[in-house]
C-alpha cells in the first residue's frame, strides 16, 4: 500500500503516516514542529578519485549515468531552469528505461508539459513516484491513480528542506547548465541556452551522492562567475542541445488584457497603499502571473511618483522587475529564478541582479528565511474556504494540475494578498470545503476579488487602516455568498474518500504532513 | 600526555596515533590514503528560533557568545583576513577568561603577530590548544612547550577538510566582517575594514553548530552580493571596529631589492620560459612574497610581449596580479585572500576577480582540487632536504615560526618551483634532515637558488627540455655542498627528540599526520 496509518492532523485532515514505505508526521499546527537530528551528510569524497587534469567530461550521459551506479529504487533529481524547453530530464528516464532500470524515484524541483513523455515509464514502472510537482498531463495521470507509488508534493522551501534534513536522498543529481567548465563549473547566465540562474540546484549540488553537469556549451576553465561548484561535481556531459531557448520563457508572464484582472491588479495596489504597506525600502514579491505583473507596474509607478524605492524585489524575475531595478525604483532582484528573457541578460549584465538559492533564503530548517522579511507578496490559489485557507494543487473536480512552487513559503511575508477572481469558468473560487488544504488560513491576509476585498479578522490592523477605504472591504462569507449566487453551489465532485485512494500527499514547509490528494473516480 | 601511542609513518617520521585524546591516521604516502565516512552533519535548525523580522543583532560579543553556550572545551573558529589588524579573536578569549571559561581550542585559519596577547590564555588554561598555525611569538610559546595541549597544523585546504570531515568540530564561528546585514548576509568587499573577500570562513559558517557574525558597518537588508549567507548565521554583534585597515595589508607584499631575490626572480621567470611552461591560458599562483611578486611581474611581462594572456591566477591577490587582471593579460583572479589594499578594491570593481573559498578549490577530499589545474607555482620554504622534501614552519633552530597555508595544497600543482635563497643568515636551507616535514620531495619539481637550480630526477621531462639551457641547472647535492662550503656545517640544533616532548603535529592534505614539532631546549 502507498500511504498507511491515517491519522487527523492539526489542521483537521486525515493523512498518512508513512508514505512509500517511509514514516512521515502529521502537521501539527503552524510553528509547532521543530525539526531534532542532524542534515543528512553525504559520503566524504577524494581527489584521488577525480581526474588531476580536471577533465570529468565523458561522452554520454548513459555512461554519466552508469559511472554513477544507477540501479532500481535510485532517487534522481533535476531542475526546472529550462522550464517547458528541457530536454534532459526525459532523457534520463528514457536512458534508465533502455536499460530496465525500474521503480526510481524523480526529485523535480517542478515539471512542465515537456515532461508528459515520462507518463508511459510511470506506467511501466521505470519511474515509481514524483516528489516534487506534477503539472498539467502528468498530474491528471496522478490524479486517476496511475502512479505505482504515492506522489509527494513540496514547496520550493519544503524541497531543500527535505533534501538538507535527508527526508529526500539524491542518489544523482543532473545539473543541466548553459555554460560548464571540464571540472564542473557551471552557469546559467551564459550560452545558447541561457536561463539565468540554477539556484534550485544548489542544494542537489550539495547533498546528492552523485552530481552531473550536463552542458551544451562547454567553455575553457574555469567557468565564472560560477553558480554551481566543481568541487561537488562528479562528471560532465557535453551534449548538442540542453534547451529550446523560446520554451524557456513561462507562458506565463505576459501581462493580463482582462478587464477583470486589471481591475484585481488596480485595487491590490490601491490597498497597499491606504494600508501603508507600499512605503519606501519595502521587499516585495509580485511573481509572474498576469494579475501579479499588472500590480507590479502598479507599484513600480507609485514608487516612482513617491520618490520611494524598493529595497528587493523577490524573484522569480521577469522584464517588468528588472525594469524597476534599472529604474532606479529597485535596489536588489534576490533571484532563485528567472522567468523571461530579459531576466536572464539582466542576471548576466547588472550586479545588483543576485543570483540567489531557495536554499538560502525560503529554507524552513535555516537559521532565518528571507520570505518572513518581505513586506508585500501576491499570490495566487485555486480554492480558498471562508477560513482563509488555500488550495493551489488541485481544482474543485479533484484534477491535481499544479504545483506548490514557493506559495507556502511565501505565506510567511509580513502580508500576503491573493488577488483572484471570485470564479473561474461558473466554478466558484471561494468554497465550504477546500479539494486540497495547501496553506493554513492564519497565513493568508487579504483576499482581493472582483467584488470585494476580504481582510483576514486576524489582521486588526489592516481593518483598522481600511475602515474608511472607499475600496469594498467585505466579508469572506459574504464573499462566497456572491459567489454561490451567480454560480450556484456546484455538485459535489468525484472524488474517492478512501485511504487507499491517496495518490498524493502535500508537505508542509516544516516536513510534516499537511493534506493529502485523493484518486478521482470519473 | 598530549601525544600517545607512536608509530613511524611512510614518510619516515615518528608520529602519534592519539593526539589530544582524539585518534589521527599515520601518514601513508601520497595518494595513499581514503577516507570512510561521512561528513559532519550540522544539527538541523528551524526558523522558528529565530526572529521572522530577520534581526539578529544583539548588543555585544559577550552576549552572543554566551547564548551560544559557550563553555568548557569548546572549540572557537576565526578567519585571518583581517591579518595583522584583526581586533576580534583576542576579544573572544578575553570574554572567556573574564567568565572563567576553561580548556579552549581555537581554530583560526592563521594567526599573526597581533595574536601575541592570546599567549597569557595559553598559560592559564583559557585555551587548551590551537588547531590552525602559530606565526613569531605564538610558535615560539608552542615551540618551548607552553601549550597545555598539542598544537595541530594544517593546510588552509587541510583546515577545510577536517572541518568538514568532522575530524575538528567547530563548537561556534565567529566571522569578523566589514559589512553585514542584520540577518547575517555579510561581504568583506565593502566596509571601512574591508578585506576583499571572506572565502577562509566559508566552510566554518557551513559547519558550525553556532555562527556569530561581527561587523563594524551594519548595512539595510540585504547585504549583496553577499559572501557570508544569513541563513547560517545565528547572531549578529555590531562593535565600534572590526580591524585597523593599514595592518590588514599583509606585510609580505612588498616587491623584494635584494639583488640576490632578483636573480632569482629573473632565474625562475627564464626556466619558465625556456621550459616552456609560460604560455597561453596558463593557470598561475605566484603568491605574496618579495621574489614571488618580482617572479609575477617577468610573467607579466613575458606574457603580455609573447601577446599572451594567462587564464587564471590563484590568489591571495596583490597589486601586482590586480594589474595582470586590468592590463588584459589575466582572465580571472580566482580569490582567497587579498593581500593589499589594491587587491580589496579589485574584489569590489572588477567582474572577474571571483570571491572563490579554499573549500571549492584546496579541499582534499572534494570531487577534484583546482591545485592540479595550475600549471605553475611559486613557493618557498624554510629547509629542504637533497631528495626535495620541503619544510615550512620551523627553522632549523627548531623555533615553530610560520604556518603552512596553502603550501601544501600548491605542491599539487603541475610544476612547483621554490625559488629560495641558499642559505640565510649563514644558515643553510638545504640539510640532510629536515626539522619537520611538510611536503614530500616526490611533489617539489624545482629549486631555484643564487648558486643553481635543482630540478626533481622525478622530472625527467623538465630535465630533457633544459638540458641545453645557459642556467646553471645542478643537483641538489650540489646546492647542498655549495651551501656547507660556505656556511659549515652547522651545529645540532638543542631539540628534543623525545615523544612527550611533541609540542604539534604537522597534518598532510588528506588529514593523516606527517610529522610532529619538538619542543626546543634552550
Amino acid at each position: 500500500m502507498k500511504c498507511e496509518r491515517f491519522v487527523v492532523n492539526a489542521a483537521g485532515r486525515r493523512v498518512p503516516t508513512i508514505v512509500n514505505g517511509k514514516e512521515m508526521i502529521p502537521f501539527q499546527g503552524i510553528g509547532k514542529y521543530k525539526p531534532g537530528g542532524r542534515k543528512y551528510a553525504p559520503p566524504i569524497p577524494s581527489c584521488l578519485d577525480y581526474p588531476s587534469n580536471g577533465d570529468k567530461t565523458l561522452d554520454s550521459l548513459e555512461e554519466a549515468l552508469k559511472r554513477c551506479g544507477l540501479k532500481n529504487g535510485m532517487s534522481i533529481s533535476t531542475h526546472h531552469h529550462l522550464r517547458d524547453g528541457d530536454l534532459i530530464s526525459n532523457l534520463i528516464f528514457d536512458i534508465a528505461h533502455a536499460n530496465g532500470i525500474k521503480d526510481l524515484t524523480w526529485v523535480p524541483s517542478a515539471s512542465f508539459p515537456c515532461n508528459e513523455p515520462l507518463i508511459r515509464y510511470l506506467e511501466d514502472g521505470t519511474i515509481h513516484h514524483i516528489e516534487g510537482s506534477m503539472n498539467g498531463a502528468l498530474g491528471k495521470f496522478t490524479s486517476y491513480g496511475g502512479m505505482k507509488g504515492c506522489a509527494v508534493l513540496r514547496s520550493h522551501g519544503g524541497r531543500v528542506q527535505a533534501i538538507q534534513d535527508g527526508e529526500v536522498k539524491i542518489d544523482i543529481a543532473v545539473i543541466a547548465a548553459p555554460s560548464a567548465d571540464c571540472f564542473g563549473n557551471a552557469t546559467g547566465a551564459q550560452g545558447p541556452s541561457a536561463c539565468g540562474v540554477l539556484g534550485y540546484s544548489l542544494v542537489d549540488m550539495m547533498y546528492a551522492d552523485k552530481v552531473i553537469v550536463v552542458t551544451d556549451n562547454l567553455v575553457p576553465f574555469p567557468c565564472m562567475p560560477f553558480q554551481i561548484q566543481g568541487n561537488y561535481v562528479d562528471y560532465v556531459v557535453v551534449v548538442d542541445k540542453i534547451g529550446i531557448p523560446e520554451k524557456i520563457i513561462s507562458g506565463t508572464t505576459q501581462l493580463t488584457k482582462s478587464p477583470d484582472r486589471l481591475l484585481l491588479a488596480q485595487w491590490t495596489a490601491q490597498f497597499c497603499a491606504e494600508a501603508g504597506l507600499l512605503r519606501n525600502g519595502i521587499g516585495i514579491q509580485t511573481g509572474a502571473g498576469g494579475t501579479s505583473l499588472s500590480v507590479g507596474l502598479h507599484f513600480h509607478e507609485q514608487l516612482k511618483n513617491n520618490g520611494w524605492k524598493a529595497r528587493f524585489g523577490f524573484g522569480g524575475s521577469t522584464q517588468y522587475m528588472v525594469k524597476m531595478l534599472e529604474d532606479g525604483v529597485m535596489d536588489y532582484i534576490l533571484d532563485a529564478q528567472a522567468f523571461d528573457l530579459e531576466a536572464v541578460r539582466s542576471v548576466k549584465d547588472n550586479k545588483n541582479h543576485i543570483d540567489l538559492s531557495v536554499y538560502q533564503s525560503y529554507n524552513f530548517h535555516s537559521k532565518g528565511n528571507y520570505t518572513s522579511l518581505i513586506d508585500i507578496v501576491i499570490l495566487g490559489a485555486t480554492e480558498l474556504d471562508t477560513q482563509f485557507n488555500g488550495n493551489v494543487v488541485t481544482h474543485s473536480d479533484g484534477l491535481l494540475l499544479h504545483g506548490i512552487g514557493g506559495w507556502q513559503n511565501c505565506l510567511h511575508a509580513k502580508c500576503t494578498i491573493l488577488p483572484i477572481p471570485l470564479f473561474r469558468d461558473r466554478i466558484p473560487v471561494i468554497v465550504d470545503q477546500l479539494t486540497t488544504l495547501c496553506g493554513p488560513g492564519e497565513l493568508i491576509d487579504v483576499v482581493v476579488t472582483e467584488r470585494g476585498i476580504a481582510i483576514n479578522p486576524l489582521r486588526k490592523d489592516l481593518i483598522e487602516k481600511m475602515k474608511n477605504s472607499s475600496l469594498p472591504i467585505v466579508s469572506m462569507q459574504d464573499l462566497k455568498a456572491q459567489a454561490d449566487a451567480i454560480c450556484g453551489v456546484p455538485d459535489k465532485a468525484a472524488i474517492s474518500d478512501k485511504d487507499e485512494d491517496t495518490v498524493a500527499v502535500i508537505k508542509w514547509v516544516d516536513g510534516t504532513v499537511l493534506d493529502t490528494v485523493k484518486r478521482v473516480l470519473v
